[in-house]
């Protein structure tokens, strides 16, 4: 039975989009935000990872699946419930705080396709080496280095896109109206790439680890 | 002899409790309160875990009894020494502020119950999937995840509903005058409907692990 | 030959107290010093334990051996090396900072003893636990425990004594005119009974751990 | 082959001058931007450490290498990799902030020396110790302890020197206009001396550890 596997990575990305509406939208935790997604990413990382191998997000699901280490059946069922735990996530957030106003990012477009790919490929380029690689199995480090990937990403980039770095946070803050509808495909295009290409460099880096 | 259980219970809970109040009465820590209040919990975790599991929460107690993993005799002992030391942590926070003048918080009712059952529920699903699960026995980073639990979850909601996640908290802040009397019950009702609810959740996702 | 732990006791603790110095007195690091002073004590816990121990703290040092291990023969030199440590760090600060004018704190001697002796057992308390029990042994969580204590305890008692917890840091602090040199008998008072009464509870705790 | 080596270190250090730039720059990040800059650090040690080690700094594989752990023949393309890494990053960040308006830091000359030669000695020293010695060979914190290194060091001395600790950070930070051009011999002398000087002071620590 795989649907644990679903219903944990439903789990895990809720808590992440809920911490990112939550602490972002007329923000408690002001400019160390990035701290509390980065953490709550890392906390369910630990928490998950036993059971789904804690993906929580499209492009990593992407990333594992082209590295060898995620059974293509269950490639759209993780992205599906990757996307359903974002959106309730950000209608959860909407209601607690009471449907607010928000005013979307204005973002470059050029810059944020770069921020985005530069991010993803990071995000996903640590999850392979920590949480794929046979050098590094067993080891206790790896969902702080994960969680605190975007915790880093979110501070340097959080300014020019937003900081997603996972097409299902991108989801979640268009429907909080964080982010415009009109820029999804953005976070779509540039977090698949990124995550694609962490996957090739992690091949490349790592040719013995089939 | 089972005392020394119930002290680590009580030691660690003090400490908890202490740390929330001395960072949110007249703070010097600011925003990043709920850093050091996660922060207390990691390090009584780290350091009681081995004696006593290292709930410091009855709603964790109550989870942990009902995963199975916490002898029915020592229930209401861990939960009494828990209370206990969050009693004791509240006066000495008074003693030390000089007997502050403290506003309690506003909340409203739905919206906490929702808060804190949804952080209850996540601070007990990282709990057993950390400190009890078979296929995470020896690792090193159960209180790094439990402790970053409490403090995503009090950025996230400490506006909502003030962030207890756990009955002994509630009762420290209710002493110190950071809740209301008349709201102690959302706290008991939502911590433990979380705890149990994580218990289902994790025999669900955990099925050979009884 | 010995030497080499009196060093790295002499340089674990230079760089815990110049981290104090740096970040508290005419600040960069603003609200979050509590943050780099426990970091600075945890990577020196983590470069030293293995040759020393890594105390970086009489007080520390006092409760080790209390648990009995600490050999009779090095409490002393270590003291001695720790003491040293805090004062050649406190006139690198004097130097680097230009000089500077600084304004004591003013602590009122009963909460302050009682915030000292709290914060000391909590470290100790954590030490022993974490870093020479035998049912926690070769955990890789030790310096992250141990380094937060500190953050944890100066986040909650800074404003109440400055939240040293160390002789070593104490004499420190005397020297760059952060603490009146009237007032460092609390410290070496409630540090060094903190650290005893952590010895105390931790051979009540651990009964079989000898 | 080992150009997979050469690469790995390209990609930390890219990461690594990346987050300082992003985050310091008009910062996002304001008073934590130490707590970002190391965390990219730990991120990058943890992903790639397997691989190359996990340098991302000519001081460090001067270090490693006078320690008897990296290849003489690895030496220059390793800091050559990671000087290339360091100015891609602060190309990248000049186009992402839109080519800003920089006004490089004062530093004094004498007190910035100190500053570098002690901070780069102590990450230097942590990273033998944590990763190189014999002693600690498996452990799950060495990632944490080197990242957090920097963020200490950076809060100590950031105000004093800029806080690089490392020849491919000064060698970003002077083409992103952080720091004077004519201050670059600062940061190569002192960080390659405390890089040397932490191979001393590690083989007289561990003696018999060759």
């Amino acid at each position: 039975m795989t649907a644990k596997k679903y219903l944990v990575e439903f789990i895990g990305t809720f808590f992440l989009v809920l911490t990112v509406g939550m602490t972002v939208i007329n923000p408690d935790a002001g400019t160390i935000a990035p701290l509390a997604i980065g953490s709550a990413l890392m906390i369910m990382v630990y928490a998950g990872g036993h059971v789904s191998g804690g993906h929580y997000n499209p492009a990593v699901t992407l990333a594992v699946w082209l590295r060898g280490r995620c059974p293509q059946s269950d490639v759209l069922p993780y992205m599906g419930s990757q996307l359903a735990g974002g959106i309730l996530a950000a209608m959860a957030v909407l209601f607690l705080k009471g449907d607010p106003t928000v005013m979307p990012q204005e973002v470059g477009i050029f810059p944020a396709l770069v921020a985005e790919l530069i991010g993803t490929f990071a995000l996903a380029y640590v999850v392979l080496n920590v949480a794929t690689a046979k050098a590094t199995a067993g080891n206790s480090y790896f969902g702080l280095a994960i969680g605190f990937t975007v915790t880093v990403m979110a501070f340097a980039f959080g300014g020019v896109s937003g900081g997603a770095f996972n097409p299902a946070v991108a989801l979640g803050i268009t429907v909080m109206h964080l982010a415009k509808t009109a820029n999804l495909w953005i976070y779509l295009l540039a977090n698949s790439a990124g995550g694609a290409l962490a996957a090739v460099a992690f091949r490349f880096i790592n040719p013995e680890d089939k």
